[in-house]
């Protein structure tokens, strides 16, 4: 039952899976662990981990950097069908930095194990020049994130992250703490706390204990202009 | 001449060379035209720019990225031997943002057009796979920028700046200018003069017109560390 689900999910976004003979499939099948992880647990810890690679079956992870001070800078997110290849970044030569990844919702991941993973992409080079292709997919990730983070000013990323959590959200509430929306953009809580009620001031939002209102959805969608 | 000069830089660097039929290593030596880019000039302009696969004879390109306001950030730097791949950033669909190069100093540089080498790797995977594996690479580099500017204090990334500069001097002057400190380590002029100053008043450096005197190596590398 696992192995069909994650035969499916390998030949909808693998796309090594058509280059890869029936022995090496069976193998890669066979070599996966179906992991749950529990909302806010950490699923990858950076240095010294490397947990093998991953393709989410439900859930949401965040990918994070994390400084020694222990500030976070979130460089994306990965939802279903989404694959990380960072978790198995000792497997990659190339990548020699590391990152740290959270569940944020519960979440079931699939992971193949970096031994075995290594040794299918040693042996195919397929397997290895999709690897590096899914890192290049993150580094465009992670450079729009830095646009984000370095460039722009701090009331519009504020409006992009809104906008992005409503269009997510069942409804106009976004429940989430300002603490949060902090870490997810990189700044301090003062400073998104203040900005929240500027934006509550010029009546794009509503500030609750419960969460976010928007209840102008057309002045927010200025500010992300 | 510039033939046989070619191909010993990418039997040297180029990873995909012994992948390749002698009919492609002919068709890459001479598809590559060598182009002199004075110091100071852009080579690359990121959007609407897709210039082809470089690799660096002689000189010295910065590659940043550059906000609508202006603001630069340094990425990374690449030497005799390096390799550019986001120059061709139209040839590898995995890459979706742009960056900005400039040569730092005079530099040569062969480049391979993007029409080329885009054919070059449709046909061969083992190409396909080193250019994702060099994009990989940079990601490398960005994430340790990312981290520099991120996460470190002003007077740490100061002070590897200059010890990283220091080591490429010819003796213990570095002849450059605040404005050109403040663009390559991300910050403002007067921040840099400031730290400057106070690097000064700590007997680490001494400041004149033509440069940046580090006077007290000990003390300067205790602050990179």
């Amino acid at each position: 039952m696992e192995n069909r689900e994650l035969s499916e999910l390998l030949s909808a976004h693998f796309a090594a899976w058509e280059h890869m003979s029936a022995i090496e499939q069976k193998q890669m099948l066979t070599n996966a662990d179906l992991i749950s992880y529990t909302q806010g647990i950490t699923v990858y810890n950076g240095e010294n981990d490397c947990v093998g690679f991953m393709i989410i079956k439900s859930g949401r992870l965040r990918v994070y950097m994390l400084s020694e001070e222990g500030k976070e800078i979130t460089l994306y997110r990965l939802d279903h069908g989404d694959m990380c290849i960072l978790s198995a970044s000792c497997v990659l030569s190339s990548i020699t930095f590391d990152v740290h990844i959270e569940a944020e919702e519960n979440t079931d991941v699939f992971v193949v194990g970096s031994v075995k993973f290594a040794e299918l992409i040693k042996n195919n080079i397929y397997i290895e020049c999709f690897s590096y292709k899914l890192a290049t997919d993150r580094f465009s990730d992670v450079m729009w994130a830095m646009q984000q983070i370095l460039f722009m000013s701090m009331d519009k990323r504020l409006a992009i992250f809104l906008w992005d959590e409503l269009a997510k959200s069942e409804g106009d509430v976004i429940h989430i703490t300002h603490e949060q929306v902090a870490r997810y953009i990189g700044s301090a809580r003062e400073v998104v706390t203040r900005m929240l009620k500027y934006f509550a001031g010029e009546g794009i939002v509503e500030l609750s204990r419960g969460g976010i209102k928007v209840i102008d959805k057309g002045k927010l969608r200025k500010l992300t202009l």
